[in-house]
């Protein structure tokens, strides 16, 4: 019974990833259920053994997609031996990893948005909002902490998904550096910016000075109101 | 006569923004000429008289998306009033605040790759390398100038239109704050990182704040008395 489980595991997610090719590739709607049977080399009705039709394959496509992205976000924001702005960087480091590894996977689910049924659709949108809610968090307490400089949380949190989730519309295993590579590159852009000498020694003149005290007065606006638990006025 | 043509390409639009919306929405598949005909409240035969089919009406929205990124490039890499890396900025903060205002288009553009006739699919991934190929000379040149830091060019350059691109997919005018000011959250993040400065960093709660602002105002103490007799700019 056991052995026939692990079978059926086994079979599902050679399934869900020959599903996920040929979606990707030719789109959900000009995939029938017959093409996913014969690029696993099994006859239709052995398919029907383990799914009854497209639509619950793609239901477990995007669960699957989503579902890890917040595992991923749920675990580092937990952590309680890395500093805030750390959590950030460990959590942003593996989803890029995560997102390399499954292109396929992300570009179906951006690709097959319309032709979600309505309540897998929901189902999408609301991960998508816990993942962006979780980051935003995590990103504000890093703000907080005085470890990330006081940027809107959401912005960054949505440049920092952004940088992520193209990884899963350009990366080619065959082409690029190792995913960990990548996502060192992009850790790099994130935290430190481009620019040469990003430390906070910037140009001499007031007009710099100046920026330097807009930056910390809103690093004191975000400090008050958490000590105060209040929002600025 | 021009008037007629100047009315043509008025409805050309139109039709390209309502096509553009419906494809979106449902997925090119699914929209059927009829449907676009619908959307702008014209028959048939009318819509008829100004493309022939689905296919053109795609393959101009295409080619219209990636040809304005193109230019934007072309014309700020041209830009001898800018430095090398001030071009990647300002080419950078442009295509930001193009993404917001053409979410619907992008959208699209990502969802139609399946799609595509071989013909303009060649055409958009040649775009897409285009792109990519300008973006990652700027940014080339910007290190070599001493600018940017030493970085691998390619991956920085997809890490920045990922920023860029994903806007197409977040960006909602009723939610979110001005293109230009999103845009500006994305270049301090491009440039600059998120993290405070290691120098900079500071304990978290109101009193550090204040220490760090009492500092500044030394820096601008400091900064005016030695600027005293130069221009403000």
């Amino acid at each position: 019974m056991a052995r026939q489980q692990a079978r059926r595991k086994l079979v599902s997610n050679e399934l869900l990833e020959h599903a996920a090719r040929l979606f990707a590739a030719q789109g959900y709607a000009n995939t029938s259920f017959q093409d996913i049977a014969d690029s696993m080399g099994i006859s239709r009705p052995a398919l029907y053994h383990y799914v009854s039709n497209k639509e619950e394959i793609l239901a477990a496509l995007v669960q699957d997609v989503l579902e890890r992205v917040v595992e991923i976000l749920q675990e580092e924001s937990a952590r309680e031996d890395l500093a805030e702005d750390e959590r950030v960087v460990a959590a942003f480091r593996r989803i890029v990893v995560n997102n390399a590894r499954n292109t396929t996977r992300f570009r179906l689910l951006d690709r097959s948005e319309p032709d979600l049924p309505a309540e897998i659709a929901a189902m999408h949108q609301q991960a998508r909002r816990t993942v962006l809610a979780l980051l935003t968090r995590m990103i504000e307490q890093a703000v907080e902490a005085g470890r990330f400089r006081p940027l809107p949380a959401r912005t960054v949190a949505l440049a920092l998904l952004g940088m992520a989730n193209w990884v899963a519309w350009w990366y080619r295993a065959d082409v690029d550096a190792d995913p960990g590579e990548v996502a060192d590159v992009l850790v790099e852009v994130a935290l430190s910016g481009v620019r040469r000498g990003a430390d906070r020694t910037v140009e001499p003149g007031p007009w710099a000075a100046l920026m330097l005290l807009k930056e910390d007065v809103a690093h004191l606006e975000t400090a008050l109101s958490s000590a105060l638990d209040t929002d600025a006025p």
